[in-house]
C-alpha cells in the first residue's frame, strides 16, 4: 500500500502562512493545557531518510513552548545503550507527567531496519513488536499520550532526494541514512509489516505525506493537536464521571487513496470477453490444485453502492468449482447475530482447507457503515481495526489467500448506473432509498475508507483498490489479481 | 512455582455441605443476573490430567441452568477443525448475550501440550499466546466475560492418579491422557511459561488445587462467581457513569503458598561461617566470569519487615567487587519519581551489562504495600502484574539474571526481632510506627503475596522463597541460590 501511495500532495506559501498562525496558536494552546492537567505527551517522529524529521522536530521546537519539550535521537544504540536491555533507552526517557517528549526514530527504528536488513526472523520481529506495544499499553493505560507519526515518500522522489544529499554532502547526511539509502524497498515492505501489528487504538500510527515540507508540517501537527486535544477531553471526562466526546475530524485526511485512484483505464467488449475466458480457465485450475494443496481462499468485495461488486463476483463463481465455492452476502446482522460478538457471524463462514469463500461486503462494515451511521460506537470501530486485523491474521493461518478488493467508482459514473438502475425494469429491485442516502453521504465514506485502507493494509491480506468505472475493466483485474495470488501460493 | 506448591488441601464433607449450598445458590443468582444483564460468560476448565475436569462439568450442569449452559470439549482437533484456522474452533463456540458456555481444555491446551512435547519453539509458542490473549482482548473489551481455571496437582499425586486410572481402565483415561501421561514436568513447565503471557487484568488465571473434590469445587465456583459478580458490578456502574466497585475479595486465596513453607530449618553459627566463606569465594569468580561475559544480575528482596533482607543483602555485597555492584533501597518514591510513570524509577537503575543490582525492596511494592495500603486503585495493581512480567521480560533480554527473594519468618519471630530492636540501642533506628502498623496488617500482606507469587513467577525469573526463621539459614540460601543461577548462565 503504502509503495502505491502517489506521496506528493502540497500547499501553497499563501495557503501554509494561513494554515501554520492557526496551527502554531492550537498547538500552544494545547501544549499548556496538557501541562495543567498533568497529561505526558510521547511524540514518535520516523519515516523513511530524507522526509525532514530534523526540520520537523525543529518546527516543533519553535511553536512548543521548548522548556517542557525534551528531544532524543534514537538511531544506532550508543555504547551505554548496547550494555543494556533495549527499552531501556525509552523508558529512561518518557516525560514527567505534563512534559512532552519527542523520540525521533521512535521505538520500532531499530527493529525495522534489522528486519530491512535480513538481519531478524519475522518471528522474532513480531516478538519485538509485541513487547513494544506492551510498552506503549503500559504507559498509556497509566495516562500517557503516544502520537506515532511516519512520515513517507515515494521510491522515485526518496532516491532523487538521497542522490541530492550525497551529492551536496549535506549535513543531514549521516552514515546511518548511507546505510538506510539503498533500502527503501525492504524497509517500506517491513513497516507494512510493522503497522498493522502495532496500530493500536491506544496508540495509533498517522502516516504523512512528505513529499512538500508544508504539506507535511501542517498534517503532523493537526495529528498531534487532535491527540492531545481529545487526550484532555478523556481526562475531563473521566474525572467528571461524563462520556467522552472526542473530536471526530479525520486526523488520517492528510492521505486520500481514494482521491488517487486513476479511473482512466478501459477494455473492450471483445478484448474483455477473450481475455475473460482465458482467465476464467486458469483460475478453475488453479483453485483446483489450491484445494489439493489445502490452501482456502477468501475474496471480500467492499466499495460504493454500484460500484459492480455482484457482476465481478459472478465471474469467480463462474471460475470456480461450485462444489468448494461459497458466496456470503453482508447485510445488516439477523437478530443472531447480533446476540453475539460481531466477528461470530464471519468464523462461522470460515473455509474448509482448499475451499473458497467470497465475501460480497464484509466484517469492513464495522468501520465503514457502523461507523459512518453511528451504528458502532466510536471507541468500538477505533478498536476494530486491531481487531480485524487479529482476525484475518488468523484466517490466513500462515498459508491461506485472503484478498480485500475495493472497487471505486466516480460519483458521476455511481449517478449514471443508479438511473440506469431506476429505468430498466430487471435491474430496478437494485436500487433503494438507501442507496441514495448512502450517496449523500460519500464524503464521510470516503474519509472512513481511506482510514481503513492505511490501517487494515497488510502484507498477507493486502487491499487491492480497482479502477471500477469500467465494468469490463475491473472484472479482468479482479481475477488477474486472484490468479496471480493463487500462482504465488502455489509456486 | 507450581511444581513446588503443596496442593493437598481439603474440606471435610461436614465443611463442605454448608459451603455447597451457599456456593450453589449464590452462583445459580448470578447465572441469572447475568442473563438478565446479558453478559456472555466463557469459562476455560483446563489443568493436568486427573485433576477431576468432568466431575467438576457436571457439577456446573447441575448448580446451574442447564438450559443456558453449553460444554464444549477441546481435546485432539476434529477432522473438522483440522481444516480450519484452530481458532475458529473457539469462536464458534462463543456463548450468545447473557449465556455460559465452559471450555474443557480451553484454547490454550493444544500449544501447551506441543511445547510439552517439544513440537514448537518458545518464539512460536508465545506467538500462540499472544494470538490467543488477542482472542480474549477483543471478546472481553466488548463485553464478554472470561474465566480461566487450571486445576493442579503435585507430581506424586498426578502419578497415583495416573496409575489408578490405567488399573482400573477407567472410563475417563483417553488415549489423550495417555499421550500427556508421562509429561507431568514437561506440561508443567510449559504451563509456567503459559501462566505470565497470558495472565491479564481482563482475563485472568486461577489455579485451583484439585487434591481434593471437595475444595477444588468450592474455591473453583468462588472464582467464577466472584468474577460474574465483579462483571455485573461494572456493567451496572458503566452504564450509570458511577465508580466501579469491585469485591475485595481474594479469589486467589485457595492457594497459600506463605503457608506452605517449612520454617524449621537451622544452621549452627559455625557450619554457618565455614559455608559462608566458601560460597562468597565462589560468587566472587562467578561474578567476575559473568561480568566478563556481559551477564548482568538483578537479585531483589522482598519479605515481611524484620525478616533479615538486609544482612542477607549484606553478605551478598562483601561478596562481590564493589565496582560493578549497586544496592537500591526502595522506600517511598520521591516526588520527582511520582511525576513519572511507577516503573520508571527501576529503568533508572537497569545495570550495565556484566553488572549487578540489588533491590532492598523493590517495584513489587505496587502488587504489596500500595495495594494494602489502597495507594494504588485497585485497576492499577491488577493489571501491575502483567506490566511487570513484560518489565521483567525485557530486564532478563534473554540472558540476564534476575532472581527475586522472598524471606518468610513467623509473626512469633518478627515480634521477637522487633523487640530486640528496641532493646539493643544501636538497633533501635530500625524500628518504627510503621513497622507495628503493617504487622497488624499481616493478613492482608500475606493474601497479596500469594497472589503476587502466582501471577508474576516466570522461568526465567523465578520467586525463590527462603524460610528466614534463622538468619544463618537465610543468608545461605540466597548465596546458594545466586551460585546456582551463575553456574547455569554460564555453562
Amino acid at each position: 500500500m503504502l509503495s502505491t501511495i502517489n506521496f506528493g500532495q502540497s500547499y501553497s506559501a499563501k495557503e501554509y502562512k494561513e494554515l501554520a498562525v492557526e496551527s502554531r496558536i492550537r498547538l500552544f494552546n494545547l501544549q499548556k493545557e496538557c501541562m495543567e492537567q498533568k497529561i505526558p505527551v510521547i511524540i514518535y517522529v520516523d519515516g523513511v531518510s530524507g522526509t525532514g524529521k530534523g526540520s520537523f522536530l525543529n518546527l516543533l521546537s519553535e511553536w512548543c513552548d521548548a522548556k517542557h519539550l525534551q528531544t532524543y535521537s534514537f538511531w544506532f544504540l550508543t555504547d551505554e545503550e548496547k550494555l543494556r536491555p533495549e527499552a531501556w533507552r525509552y523508558w529512561t526517557r518518557i516525560p514527567q507527567k505534563g512534559e512532552m517528549a519527542v523520540f525521533i526514530g521512535g521505538v520500532y527504528d531499530e527493529a525495522l531496519r534489522k528486519m530491512a536488513g535480513g538481519k531478524i526472523s519475522e518471528l522474532e520481529f513480531n516478538d519485538i513488536m509485541y513487547e513494544r506495544v506492551e510498552f506503549e499499553r503500559t504507559l498509556t493505560q497509566s495516562g500517557y499520550i503516544i502520537i506515532k507519526l511516519w512520515f513517507h515518500l515515494t521510491a522515485d522522489e526518496h532516491k532523487k532526494r538521497m542522490k541530492e544529499r550525497k551529492k551536496n554532502k549535506s549535513e543531514g547526511f549521516s552514515s546511518y541514512d548511507e546505510k538506510s539509502e539503498e533500502n527503501y524497498e525492504n524497509l517500506t515492505s517491513a513497516v507494512e509489516k510493522m503497522l498493522p501489528l502495532t496500530d493500536k487504538d491506544f496508540a495509533p500510527w498517522y502516516v504523512i505525506d512528505a513529499y512538500d515540507e508544508k504539506y507535511r508540517n501542517i498534517k503532523a501537527i493537526s495529528a498531534v493537536s487532535s491527540c492531545m486535544e481529545n487526550a484532555i477531553r478523556r481526562k475531563k471526562a473521566f474525572e467528571t464521571n461524563m462520556p467522552v466526546i472526542e473530536d471526530e475530524t479525520d486526523m488520517q485526511a492528510g492521505i486520500s487513496i481514494l482521491d488517487q485512484v486513476d479511473l482512466s483505464a478501459k477494455v473492450s467488449k471483445e478484448d474483455y470477453k477473450k481475455q475473460l475466458d482465458v482467465l476464467q480457465n486458469e483460475i478453475r485450475s488453479l483453485t483446483y490444485k489450491a484445494y489439493k494443496k489445502g490452501i482456502s481462499s477468501t475474496l471480500l468485495f467492499e466499495g460504493f453502492d454500484a460500484s459492480g461488486k455482484g457482476g465481478s463476483i459472478r465471474r469467480l463463481v463462474q471460475a470456480i468449482d461450485a462444489r468448494i465455492t461459497k458466496v456470503i452476502p453482508i447485510s445488516a446482522p439477523s437478530s443472531e447475530e447480533l446476540s453475539y460478538h460481531y466477528l461470530w457471524r464471519f468464523w462461522r463462514h470460515v473455509p474448509r482447507a482448499g475451499f473458497v469463500t467470497i465475501y460480497d461486503r464484509s466484517w469492513y462494515g464495522r468501520v465503514l457503515v457502523e461507523r459512518v451511521e453511528g451504528f458502532a460506537k466510536r471507541w468500538e470501530w477505533k478498536r476494530a481495526y486491531s481487531e480485524i486485523n487479529a482476525f484475518e491474521n488468523e484466517l490466513i493461518n500462515k498459508k491461506n489467500i485472503l484478498l480485500k478488493f475495493w472497487l471505486q467508482i466516480s460519483l458521476d459514473e455511481q449517478l449514471r448506473r443508479f438511473k440506469e438502475r431506476e429505468e430498466i425494469e430487471w435491474k430496478r429491485h437494485k436500487i433503494t432509498e438507501e442507496d441514495w442516502r448512502n450517496r449523500s453521504k460519500a464524503e464521510a465514506y470516503k474519509i472512513a475508507a481511506n482510514e481503513m485502507f492505511l490501517r487494515t493494509n497488510t502484507v498477507h491480506a493486502p487491499w487491492i483498490i480497482v479502477s471500477a468505472e469500467d465494468k469490463y475493466h475491473a472484472r479482468l483485474e479482479v481475477l488477474k489479481a486472484y490468479k496471480k495470488a493463487l500462482e504465488d501460493k502455489l509456486k
